[in-house]
């Protein structure tokens, strides 16, 4: 098969059109029919969405060849079904990951990663309680860590979806706790800024992100929550060995926060929020969460209508029209 | 009966004590017992709370000469029954409220009314379009109105519960918006400083707060929600007739805000927020009642233990120690 | 293009039909495959549904010749995709709507409008209280409102969907309220009777009903409930100006009635019962409703079945069999 | 001990008062303190409502002497604790039943029975479906039956709560459907006629009403609705016993309106209404329930305020007022 | 027409085959296009699924030719829409049941139905209380029932849905039983095991389970748990009749068990458990009908993924990934 | 102060007795009168309850010298108010600890703990999985675990409140899972049995258990379900340390049992059983607690109703006549 041309993207494809490039294969099942003949159900991604792939003359050959999942060439058509297209592939090979831009595949946020780390590397730098100051050191420190926090998208579907969505995430809130703390004296600084920077970080174990978003099986069974928790005591078990001492009501107060911040039993947290500081985390998470959300969706709709389609979620259509 | 002395709150009486001092009396009910005595039972109140009253040698004279409500001076003394004191009436007589520290019987906020005031016409004055700039100035005109919304409470129990609550609730709102909204420019600034300005005018009609907080028949009926709904409407009829247009999208745009700030249908909101704008002002509000009802669940707790009381609204205890 | 001929209905056309008639155009939008070719997306409908269009060999200049909504007429091809059907589009263009029946593409009641409307004005014409009967008067006597009140539909899809629905469905309560209102002589008939009339008159403005069903952008961020409440204080004022005192409390029990008509919060009102007036005028919207929403579905079952398809919003499959 | 006097009402009576009363005990419970004292707690009651009851010097003579439950002559005095008064016993003695007047003990509806259950009896007559008036006739025939029918209450607390209550709230459904029926020409009369009388049939088994109401075991265990349905089960087993048919799908039919007259699995029914049938008798019953309920409260308001107090199972207070 | 070749089955048919043989029809529906053509719309089962089928060129001679529900002999193709294949019908004609192999069309269980009914009797003969054997033993002497209750599904979708799946659920439930009742002495064994055998017998009545599995109208209008309730009072009609009397609280406590063993108002029972025995049973058949339920998830699932499919009663996918 | 006499429990104190003897004092408050008097408020406890304490006339010295809790030698009199009865205080002081009978102040299982300890690790050392195996090892051989793991208690209040009662439970839940795992081949014994021993493993944190059950500060903020997971994660990180490898997917497979072992969200499970093993794990926890709860309940019912009084987690009161 000859190189790929330049990407044409999941959500260009129109109906009845020569399809010739590289996708992202996820779950093919091989299946016989009753004659005996054998074909590849899969998936084929990237960025912009994913389509149901059929192979008709496959063999189990082919079938091993793929990446489970990967990137592969891919050459067929495509067919239109109901709104959704599906695509008759006639050849498909894996193909080198070196090769392809995984930009095309996996969104990304539109924010500068590096000024974003940097800002959040700041504002974490002004916690002054020396012990939750430590363990947030301890977090930055750790550059495969970091690098993942980087690349992380911030969830699977709800919102910032991107690589670099969690970062994304941490880092706005991180800047509205800034903006909102001195209104609220009360509420001790330190423990919200550890809480925003810490809250989502065991999403990086939760989800995979090098070639589509999934999860991990482990972020399955375990979840974002629990995991958080646990990278924060094996951080402060690590510090210890080191001789820094993380007091257990310090771990417990941001634990607290990290099982918290859904806010309700119903979203997974297996606590409710029973400090100030717990509160606010939850506020700010869900506000910007749903600012991200709503935003998106009224600038990604595609029709010239006032009003987005419905938003199961959020149990409503959007209005989209501003002020004149 | 003589002047009376000092005036002893409700929260400070203990058992088995001497009371003389005026109160507040709510909803005092006539009755007779089977020997054909007739005794008047009654709430007495002040701004720590209120305790049941009885008066047994009572006579319809006595009955007739009470306000209902109203301040009156009680001579009698204190019983316990469980953990509710009782108090025991032998002479009431209603009492001219000039005579009275109004202060002692409803609670007040401890910010500067003058200055709250004065930021929040700042801050509105910041809006910049036209109409929405019009309505809000028709409301910071009528001088009736904004007595009334500097001396609203924010609610009967859950946060903000004393004169002056609503402007000290709207006002910090004001003061999150302007903090956030730089955060999240997609947001059109002038729809949610109008609509944090205008979301509990209702309150002032919903409420009654002359000696004690009460719900209006008219509040009780309505709500505060549609009430402020029916002003804005009110207000933009107003200036109709004096030649300013307000036109119906915008009244839409600012009435969907005012009836989707409770943000679920289940607290009355008979919208759910479908515009980015109805979102933040949902979000902002509810950040900010919670944090005042937290921190003041956390603050009034008089026990020593680390934990307030169960809070049922809340569904949880909170944990009022600080890090060290 | 020729004239068009006998309109064949949405709900008759099977599949791989030739098309060729008049059909309501919805929400068309212009796309472009990858290769730079334009395709319109369009829903095509009349009153016996709607199905999805797709003309594929589009250009800008057609796509801003259509109504957005309105009547054209179509030519085209059927083809089924599962259990729906879409329409390829040869041809579009937009026809005078004075040319078209109708009727066609709007249900209408079954009853005679003009009588039904002469029973309504008899039955609140008994109402005695001089201010109600005012306020009903006035809007009796509102001839643009009167007219959008016979042609509004009851609902979008649940009960009462076609033209004249909305005054089908208060022309019947009103009739169940006559011959219920004597058992419970506690309830004031008035009320109840008034209530009634005015309970949904906001669907005249929630709703369009011109072409399609469909919501207004005001009716979706206000709705009808909030609406009808609107209504009231605006004819209140107009009365005021003329002389004619509407009392606030009159005012607020009617508008009690219309915002707790829907008996609980999760469905949109921001009120409870708390009248017995208001109860009844809840329990006889309900019962209206589920009787016309029931009858339907019994009687508009296609199957031979004892049972309809599963009714969702009544969570249950419906039996059909009469006794013998 | 001398005679009782005149019946002291529960409800009357006031702190600090003698008591000499016929009262009926329940649930009497023999209790020692450390010391080695034996002493009897107790509920004594009338129709209008029940006190805490305390025999301090007690013996195990006196507590087996006791009807559990039953009418006893009680002589001590009150005392108030908080908003309830209890009953100190000096002396308590069972009473023989023929010597008291039972209406002071149970409320009885104010309505004349006779004349009610002649209602039904035309009512329900006619019925011409052979069926199911065969049905509805075997169970008007059975004098025993029909005596409680008359007797039983409606329900324990919500509403016809009184002697009679089950045939006040039948007669009074019958009533509401032969007034809504011929609105409603689709429904089979016959069926919601039937349904009606025989809905809350298992009422009469369900709970006990002798001296004060209360669940009977098996009542408690199996409930009114599944009672009424054993009920037109059995009685269909003997019309066939005596050569008199009644069909399994007529059984059903009826047996269905009966299993889903509560309209949701939360209010126990056991199936959702499924026919138009069942969703009227569910609403004729709701309906009802719920004006007997909200006017008995309305009406039974102690207090001048305009509103009842609160109502758990409405949540709402009740607005009392009246139109001027 | 040719005999039909061996079975294929529903879930072995590819996209674009010919299909030739026996199947189940059910619910065919005679419809016109408006150019007056008739086609017949149909589903066509076997034990492993159903297929939309549509015969285009039909007629009423056809469609009144073809038995509703019933075998039917079919030649025509497939056609892949989506995921879901549907068959375009050439020929269509009705077989005789004799010449069909009844398993192919109806799953059933794997095990020896004629071993587990016998175990069945063994534990139910453990039952030592007199009137609980008694009632036990005229179920198992009913050979009729017997036989129903040995082909039954336990259920439509959810667990054994298969032939002899009630029985195979009940003996599970009996094995479970007889295992975990030495650990809690208190609980009554016999009302345990008399539960377990009685508590779906109305499932013979509410399923039918002869060529496919539906409900039957008496099944959807009643249900199984009021038609268990049902059987045991007609059996003990019956024994009373021959002299054998059962109690009415033993009928009582069972009839407890059987209305209360789906745990919650929401699943269709009427009662909550109140009887440590009907706690028992209730656990125990969820515990034996989800653990049914995940195993078959677990080993169904066709994918090599780790995970099956989203779990739509369970709200979750299953993990299905082994210890190694 | 002389010696205490032998105990008097709470539950038998009667009102108006003289109170001379040892209880544990909680949440001591030090309170003021407006007469500037200085009082105590506390509860005082054993292992049959708790009752409202007041000292009158107390001073700071006083407050100072109790223990918060602790052990308290009171001397005074009971006064009954409503049901509760309360504790007036003249003298108090704290008392060695080494001189009560700490199981007057917990109640204590019945079993014999180091029987059914033994017979734990006779189950737990069945299981053959090495990793697994070595995984309870290190929780069996750590001695002071084990220790508090004998004497934690089940619970606060639903079930097994008692010192041992975590060990009784989770020694009848292998005794069930025994019983029942031969019966469901599919399910992994290895994975059940040790997800049952660990389950509730962090209740020895979460609940402080020496003088009186009362949740730890860390565990009302953090939960044991989440200190289980902690739990399994330090003993695999300490064995890693010695050389033995958990590997990772067997840490999630006996985490997730954990996380997800209260079946809902709403019980706090932050993930929903998603493994045969943890819905088998769940049934079992869920079936002992309940017939733990309902024994109990039944059991300890003072009166001779046939029904306990209303159990509210239960919804409903119980049945506890036995079949005769």
């Amino acid at each position: 098969m000859a190189q790929p041309p330049a990407h044409k993207f999941v959500n260009e494809i129109g109906p009845g059109e020569v399809v010739n490039g590289v996708y992202v294969v996820r779950e093919p099942i091989l299946r016989s029919t009753t004659r005996g003949d054998l074909y590849i159900a899969m998936f084929l991604c990237d960025r912009t969405g994913q389509l149901n792939g059929r192979m008709w003359q496959a063999s189990e050959v082919v079938y091993k060849s793929l990446p489970k999942p990967g990137f592969v060439h891919v050459q067929g058509r495509s067919e239109l079904y109901q709104n959704n297209l599906q695509i008759v592939v006639n050849n498909i090979a894996a193909i080198d990951p070196s090769k392809v831009n995984v930009e095309d595949y996996l969104a990304r946020t539109t924010k500068d990663c590096g000024q974003m780390l940097k800002e959040v590397k700041e504002t974490v730098g002004t916690i002054r309680h020396p012990q939750l100051a430590a363990l947030c050191k301890a977090f930055l420190e750790d550059k495969a860590l970091m690098q993942n926090f980087c690349s992380a998208p911030g969830g699977m579907k709800m919102h910032h979806d991107c690589i670099g969505g969690l970062l994304e995430h941490t880092h706005n809130m991180l800047n509205v706790a800034q903006a909102v703390l001195p209104l609220y004296p009360q509420v001790q600084a330190d423990l919200v800024l550890a809480g925003i920077f810490l809250h989502d970080m065991g999403k990086t174990e939760e989800l995979a992100y090098d070639m589509a978003f999934s999860y991990t099986d482990s972020g399955q069974l375990i979840g974002h929550i629990s995991k958080s928790l646990l990278m924060i005591h094996r951080k402060a078990d690590a510090l210890r060995a080191q001789g820094v001492q993380i007091n257990p009501d310090i771990l417990d107060s941001i634990g607290h926060i990290i099982l918290a911040h859904h806010g309700a039993y119903e979203f997974g947290s297996p606590k409710l929020p029973a400090t100030a500081e717990a509160f606010m985390v939850y506020y700010i998470d869900d506000l910007d969460a749903k600012m991200n959300q709503v935003t998106a969706a009224i600038e990604g709709e595609l029709s010239e209508s006032n009003w987005t389609a419905w938003q199961n979620t959020l149990q409503t259509r959007l209005y989209r029209k501003r002020l004149e």
